[in-house]
Order: structure tokens, then sequence, then C-alpha cells
């Protein structure tokens, strides 16, 4: 199968989905993350450009621990709106990935982009396999249905998972892609005090301890008409 | 009464009203289907424009059927926002049937333009009757409480329905409105391989099953303050 | 129709339902009030066996200017239970009643006897009408559907009404009724420094600010198949 | 695996999980249907007595069919209570069926025994296991994580599936158990004039328009800690 | 502490928050009210820009009462949209204010602008505080955790406050300050019959009933991540 | 104040509630932890009689290190029921205690002994200040308006918490206090593989999350008219 990770930043991936995505390499599937915008606002000091460019390389750093192909997007970080241009954007990114299967941020998530990202997928995954759709630069890839998941929130706050994956067994391999995001080591302890390493351990740990395993993570299923959800295509 | 249902859609009405909208107009009240596409994208062969005006044919034809006036506002399928330009599109579109009684999409419903088309008339609903309200073409309409009802979704997902009307006696109008959409037959067949006859009979019979009767529609209601909330004003 | 209202104590049906079955009288229905609870306990000084005889012959007092039957079951006060002895008890009531309509506590309000009061009408509604019912008194009354319909939480805690009944001009009437309950202003007073008077003009004009009216009293529907959900049975 | 379906009356299975049953006798699974209570009480004219041996008779039948084992508990019909005595009761039920996966009642569905037996597995789900439980009759069975699941509701009030099961293979098989129960398919034509064939095809045909199938059976799973929640045990 | 309260039109902060903003001026913290729109279009009769003049004076009036600043920004009415333009706008008003505590409309109010304020409020806050956040006029303020609080709806529709402040010794305030907008008087009794002091009376009056006092605001919390969720910041 | 956590089994408290108290203690209020069952059941080899007496010793020893009184009632453990014999039992445990806050399990927990002492905790509060409840081994304690909090769900299943406290320096109390109970170490570990001090640190570490400080506990209030709830109880 195609696996696509549509994620707002450079590290949301490997915080909340990552262990999942290598389960999938492990299994043999093709895993893309789609990273929307160019992360340049997030930090206090750094200036976007050169913030930018940083993050882009640990993002592929981390993709290729991983084994998965990068999407650069490049929208402006802090600034993704549910508008005509960035649906355009939205809806190329999921062709080129062609997906089988989706992971995307919770439409309630505590961050303006991550929820609009949300709002985005959602508004684009029908529309991809449309081949008259105008206005797009790529052609029209398969409309069968695609599953579509949304990550964890951080903490917890407004999610109640329905989908668990056991991380356990790969668990090193999502702290060894976290690790790639040097910059954002400094920027969270720096505006909020947090370690990420802890809070990855915080997060998969309790999932974990819901599910039955040592690490998980938690996901709920977009339920939608005709996708075939008469099967789980989680690992 | 005036009676208005706003589909994004050509054949969305038939799917989940027309059997309520035929008891309206059995019972003697105007009825109004507005139609806010084109419906030109959902083919995977038939090209924009024909397949545009073949839709709106077929629409006409099931309007006639039902004896309701159709509104063809003709914006690009699958390109539905709530933005300032279409906001005054819907708007008119309220002035224009002047109703007492509203129907749309579901704000939850799997596909992007019911979304949207969904918050628009929520956003016009209450500025119809607003005389000095800028950019719009037409007059204002009756300030007064129109109810507003949200239809179902396909397959139940994510609605639990608070109302039911009750349409077994009109059940044979809504399949010959529906079957005015011939080119949804096919599209839906090529598609998804969904029979649409099929589609209707498990909708409205399941419906039926809970409200006891043979075939039923179900809607949610829109709560909003001082709009007449001590009176059924369905049929 | 035979309309029933099922309340523990003396005066929950004055506080939450009394208007709206006051709008029925006027319609020509036949009403009854059934008190569960002896109300013995509810008070601070006043012994059980002095209290509960008070508070019957208020209750008597308020049935009558409605024009209502009285239905008083006797169960000790706080002492509700959903066990065999008292659902027998209350199918004996709905038999008694034969009701159409039935009013009774929230599932969720905040007295345990109000909540187990609840769940036995809930447990007896569909085995009132089922003829070899062991271990009853009275014989089955119809089967056909009655519709169940859940009162107000005070202060609207855990509750969003969806019907609304509109009470203005019986509001007199409601407070006429409550006005028989003497002995329970000077409970309210002492226990908790509430004046019921107060209380029921904040609830039913607050509803009534949500319904477009000046006082309104809100329910829920219990919905459950078969029980003709396409109409409305509220006044 | 074992798998336990525990229903309160004998054509509760038939209505709401056969087809998922059938699903697990094809692949290979030892398959019991449990029927909490008689089934004497249903029927407004049949004698108790003689209605409970036509139901088992009815039951054995069905379950011959399936190809499952048949656990008739007795319980009287519409007495269902979660008291220590149905407690002790319902593990035995589990310890004789030691399962992986149990199905019950919904805890919400319209029917108080339906709602008790819901209740009562719930109970003793967990207590199964535990050797020195007091008062059982059989030795405890293995403690590890069941998983448990909610059938739907009828008509599908309450109810909003986040599992799906595809039957449309088994969907004949599905119809032939539930013929077998000929002296339910009179009472609900007479009681709620109802034809049980239309409900399982509205209801299977219902589910399945959303999962993507011609017939699906829907449920929830039971999220408790510990129970194996990262794999999907349904067929 | 730096207290903000983001309203849609002038009258709003009266209706819901005047209470609770005025126990915070009684405290000696800092209060502000910011007001979005220019409130221009809400009278059948009078012109936008009359009507503009005449609710900013209104609402200058009210605030010194209050002993707060006001934030005019003068969005033309009913015309209130997430889109980026508003969004820098939004942000500065944030910036000037740097709040410790942020109240704003509920995300599912009943008027389309109400809802936006609320979605340009929760995108606005975390940006407020990052510095090279682009095209904004003020500089940002400081990052730290404020905490947002939602409004009560009118009428409670769809809204179950989870927090209350008891407003009964600052309730003459609350009056005098809604006094101020004589224009609102007027406009809503021609409108929607409604008497604005009636209608604080039974919301507050409500409230009380519920929280345990004469008069209260009702408030639901944004609970976001890292944001001091363990202390409580209400008076 | 007067502080009581209401636990079904002599570890419960521990788990989810412990540093809360120890805050409490900390700031100079009184607190009792009851112990509604006799934990004799939980142990696949360990017999009753036995393991009941070594459970009361560990509840005391961790009572001993918080500093708080302990009432221990004895109710056979997995047998818990909200009758009228426990009924009786849980109001003069509440009554001896006299709280003016009490935590007690959440009523959809995964235990069917959590959920049946949380609902007679439920049913118990409004009545221990009645002085003429009949059947109680103890006179009533005052009858104001105690706030009741809801504990956790392990791995929060089912949990999303409103409320949440800052534990971060009393961890090593709660530690402590569960280390107690060595038996239950073993029990687990058994039972599910579970480590207790995993637990508790992905428990608080993800509430802490959530809430801005390292370890935080997790409560959602019981909203109730008339209990003060325009103040914060918790520490």
């Amino acid at each position: 199968m195609n696996i696509l990770c549509v994620a707002a930043h450079p590290d949301d991936t490997e915080l909340l989905c990552a262990g999942t995505l290598a389960r999938y390499v492990r299994e043999g599937h093709r895993v893309t993350i789609a990273i929307f915008t160019d992360g340049s606002i997030g930090d206090a000091v750094v200036k976007p450009d050169i913030l930018s460019a940083t993050r882009e390389k640990e993002a592929r750093a981390a993709a290729e621990i991983l084994g998965a192909d990068l999407i650069w997007t490049g929208v402006t970080d802090e600034l993704v709106f549910p508008d005509k241009e960035q649906r355009h954007l939205m809806i190329d990114v999921l062709r080129r990935a062609d997906p089988d299967v989706i992971f995307t941020h919770s439409p309630n998530d505590y961050h303006p982009d991550h929820r609009y990202v949300s709002q985005l997928v959602f508004d684009s995954y029908f529309q991809k396999g449309l081949p008259h759709m105008p206005g797009q630069s790529l052609p029209a890839c398969r409309f069968a249905g695609a599953q579509l998941y949304y990550m964890d929130n951080i903490g917890g706050i407004n999610f109640l998972p329905t989908e668990y994956v056991d991380i356990t067994d790969v668990f090193e391999t999502k702290k060894a892609m976290l690790a790639c995001h040097k910059s954002q080591f400094v920027a969270m302890e720096d505006l909020a005090s947090i370690d990420m390493n802890w809070m990855i351990q915080m997060q998969a740990g309790f999932r974990g301890l819901a599910a039955g395993c040592r690490y998980a993570e938690g996901f709920t299923r977009l339920d939608a008409s005709q996708r075939g959800l008469t099967r789980r295509v989680l690992p």
C-alpha cells in the first residue's frame, strides 16, 4: 500500500505517527511524509529563512532514517488557510502520494495550522481522484477509497483514541527520527520548558497503558461512506 | 409557508429530502430547490461543460415532478468556499426564496461542498433579513425566524436524527425524481459501484424502522434562540 | 390522549412539567400525576409520618387546581431502587394511567430518587402492555407506543432541551400549583436558601429565552424504535 | 478463538450478530450463543410455559444452522436485573464459553432486558477469570483479555457503529437462522406490525451502505485497558 | 493580570461577561474590551454610518463605567471571516492587550460573526507571542500561556457551562453597562420582541440557580496543552 | 476542610488521587481514605482471608505515610452492588468523614466495583445530611454542599479530565504510598504483566503534559445544582 502522513510542521510526524509509519515500512509498504508549511516562524530568535532551511534538512534526515519519501510544500508557517489556493496545493500533495492510507492532524488540535491542514486534507481526499478538477498541476490519482486517520493530540486534550498501533518494537526508530529535529529541542525548551523526549515517552507510554503494550500510538478513523470500513488497514 | 432546500449538487435533494418536500407540496406549501454548484466535476469521463448542462436539465425535470421552483446558482462544482463572494450568493438565494423552513446538508457530511454549503446557509440565514447588508443584489426578505433543518448523512455516518418525517405515501414521487438524474446513476455505479435506488430504499427504510413507518426521512434541527422552537413545522 | 407525569417527590411536577400538563388539560386531554415516594424524609426537623401526610395533602391540592388525577405510590422517600419489587409497582402505575404520553425525570438528574424513578419508568413502559407479565396486580393496558419525555434539570445542569412547550398562558396555574407545596418553600429555604418562586421563574424564563416566548418548559424525547416518532405529541 | 454472543432473547442474535458469527464459523472458530432469558413473556396470547418451550426449540434450530453451541440460562423473560443472583449466573455463562471475543447488547438499547444483560456481561467479564470468586458453580476460565463488542440498535437509535463486518456472503445464513424463529414473526407482526425479514434487510443494507459493501453488521468496541486493543479480532 | 474580552458586537460583552470583568476590576486587574466589528448593520432602519457611530459611543460609555480600555477594530458588521486579513487584525488586538486571560464567543454560538470571532481568537492566541510572525503592525507580546474562556450562549442553546463566576455583587454594574446600549434596546425589541433587561436577568439568574448563588455567568475553558491548567484564573 | 476519597480497592487511591490528597494534607486539611471492599479476590493464588488481611495492612501503612484516617468497610471484593444494604453502608462512610470535598471512581471506569462505588457515593452524598434517613447507624452530618470529583481512568480510556492538580512536588509521597501495596505489584505483574510504578509515571506524566507541569492528576467535577460551583476547592 501507499501510506501518506500529512503534517503541518517538520516534527509533528515524529511526535505522533512515526512509530506507526515505521511498522508500515517494516511490512514493505511505501511511506511518504508531506510537510505542508516551511516551519519558519516557530522560534523566538532564529530568522525565518535560516530556520526554514534548517528544519527542511532535519526533516529530510528523519525521513531518511525511516526510509520514506518527503514532500516539502513550503506554505508559510502559521499561515495555513483552507482556501482555494491551498486546496489546490493539498490536492496535488495527495495526487503525488496516491495513498491507500492517510494520516493527518486531528480537527480539534491546539494549533491553527494543524486544524487547517486537517481540514484541507479532508477537503481534498475525495477530490484527488476526480480527473476534471480544475486548477491542478498533477493529473488525478486513483479515486478508490483511501482510509483517513487522525493523529493524537499532545497530552490527550480533547482526544480519545479508538485505534491503537503497538510501536514497542520501533520506538527506537521514532526516537532517532525525533532526534534529527535538533532545532525544535531548543525551541520547545525555550518557549514552553518542554523536553521532547519526555513528551513522546509519556504520550506513547500512556497510550500503551490503554492498549495493553509498552508503547502505542493512538488514532481515530474518519468514518466516511464507501471507504472500505470493514477492514483494518493499520499495522 | 415557503419551504427551501439548499443542496450542493443536483441529486442531493432527491436522496435525502424529496419525500419531505413532496409532503409539503401536497399540503399546499410553496417549495423551492436551490442547487448551489453546477455539478460539473463529478464524472470521470464526461467533460465539465457538457455534464453541467445535462445535470441542470435533470434537476429541472425532477423539480417539475415535485412542482417546485428551481434556483441554479452555478458555483463551480468541488469549489464551494465559505468566503465573502459565496456568502453574498447564498444570502441572495435565501432572499429569493424567503423561506419559513430551510433544509440543507449536515455540517459533518462526507463531502467538502456539502459541509461548506451547510456553513454558508448557517452564515446567511440570519443576514437574509437585514436591509443594510452590503453587497447584495436582492433586497432583504422577512427577518422573522425561519427554522433550519439538517438532512441525514448517507449510511447514517456521524448522524443521529432527532426528527422524522413519514414519507411512505410519497416514496414513489421521490423515486421518480431521483430517476431524472440519469447521469448520476452511471457515475455512482462507475466510481463507487452503488445503485442509487438501493441507496434510497435502505436509507428511507432504515429511518422508517426507527420512526415506526415504512419509509421516513431523518433530520436534526438547528436550535437557535428566538426561532419559534415550540412548534413543529415539519409535515 | 392520556397524559402521565411520574415524579419522585410531591413538588417535582410543579417545578418542571406543570405548565405543559396545564396545556394538555386545556386541550381536553386526561392528565394523571403519579408521585412515587411518600416525600417523608426531606425535612431536617419535621418527622417522616407527619411530613408525608402533609405533602400528600399538598400534592392533592395541586392536582385539583390542575384538574388531574393523582396516584400516590408511597415508596419510602430517598429509597427508590430499580429492583423487582419497585418495578412491579411502577408497571402498575403505568397500567392505571394507560398513557399515550409519559413525562418523568431525566436519567442524569442530581437526585438518586429522580434517576431511579426515571430508570423504573424506562424499564416499565414496554412491559405495561404485556398480558403475561408475572407479579402485577393490574391487567395489562394498551401495548401501543407511548412517547416518553424527560423533564429538564434544575439550573440546566447536564441538560440541553430538544423540545420546548410554550407555557406563557398557563404560568399562573403553574405558580398556583407550586404554592400548594408550602412545606417545601420552608424546607428549600432552610436546607439550600432557595426561593422556589424564583426557581421556576428563572427556569421557565430561561427556556423561553431559547424557545422564543416568555415562559417555556424544556424536554428531551426518548427515541425508541416504533414509537411513532414522526409526530409531535407535545402541546 | 472462542466466540460468544450473549443475548437477552431467542431472536436477538439473529437480528444483529448472526452474520458476523457465520463469518467466524467459516474461519474455523468455535461459536457459542447464550440466551439469558426464557423468552416466555413476549406474546399477547400464547402462555409463558408453551412460548418458552417453543422459543428454545427455535433457538436450537437456529444455532444448529450456524454450527454453534447454545447456552439456555432460563431467567424469567422481562425480569433481568443486574443483582448478585444473576451476576453469578452470567459469570458461569462466560466461564462455560471461555471467550476470546464477546458480543452483547448495547448499554442503551430500547429494552430493559437488553440493557441489563449488557450490564451483567460488563460486570462479569473481568471476574470470569478470578479463581476465588465466591458463589460460582464453575471454576474460573482464562483471565486473559477478551474483547467485548456491543451490537447495533434496531433502526440505529442512539447508536453509531465504529466497527463493521461485511456479511454479504453469509446473509442467506442469517436469514435462514432468523426464519427458525417463527413464533416471533407472528408476535412482531401482531404487536408492532413489523416484518422481521424487512427489518434485517434494512438494518444490514444500511450498515453496508456506510461500510462499502452490500450487507454489514455494525458494532462498537468496549475500550478497556489492557485488552489487546492494537489488534482487530473481528472477521 | 491583563484581562481581555473580544466580542463581535458592541453589546455582546455586557450580555455575557460584564459581571466577571467587573469582578476582575474590583480585584485590581487591568481589563480591556475589544469590539471587532463596527456594529453598523444590525438595525432595520438606521443607516450603517450613523449606527456605527452611535454604537461606538455607547460602547465607550459602557467601558468607562467598568473602568476598562476599549479597542474598536472596525471590521464591517456581519462580514467577519477567518481569513488572512482579519487574522492579522486579531493578532494585533491580542498584542495590544497582552492578556493573561481571554474571553470570547463560544465556537457554536448562533451568529456567524460570533463564531468567526471565536475562531480568529483561537487562531491568534498562539501566534500573538511569535516575534517573526509576518504582516503584523505590532511587535509580539508575551508568549506565555494565556487561558482562553468561551462565553455562554443566550438561552443556553448548545452550551453547558463548566465554570461559573458569582456576579451577584456586581449585577448592578452589568445592568448599568448594558443600559448604555440604548440603540440595541430598540433594535432587539423591533426585530425579535426581546427586552434586554429580561434577557440578562434570566441568563444570570438561571446560571446562578446552577452554581448556588443569585446571579452567575457561565463559561467553558479551552483546554490546550501547556496553558497552566492546574490553576483557576477566574475570580 | 474535610477531604474524603472513597475507593473500591486498597490501591486505587494511590494510583489516581494520592498526589492530590498529599497536597491537601500539606495545606493542613483533614484527609480520610475509605476503602469499600476487603480486596480479597484479586489474586489468582492467595486465599481471600489471607489476602484481605494483607491488603488492609498495606492500606493502613499507605494512609499513615499520607497522614490520613482510614475507613475499612469490608464489603466482599467483586461484589459491590448499589442496593439498599450497601447504600446504608456508604451513607455511614460519608457521615463518618463529613466531607467538604469527595473523590471517587469515575462512573464509566473499567471495573464493576469501581462503577458501583461511584454510583453509591453519588446516591449517598445528598442523603448524608438528612437527619430522618432510616436505617443508618450514624447521625446525619452537615447537609451543606460538598463538591464531588471523579478520578481519572487508567490509560485515559473514556476519560477527558476537566480539572488538573499539579502533584510534581508530592510525587515521591505518591510513590511511597503505592510501594506499600506490595501484594498488588505481584498480582498485577502476574495477571496483566504491568509494573505499577510505570503505570503511575505514565498516568501522572501524561496528565502533566496536558496541564503544563511535570506530574498531574486529572479529574472531572460532578456539576450538581447549589453545590458552590463558583469556587475551586482543589489544591
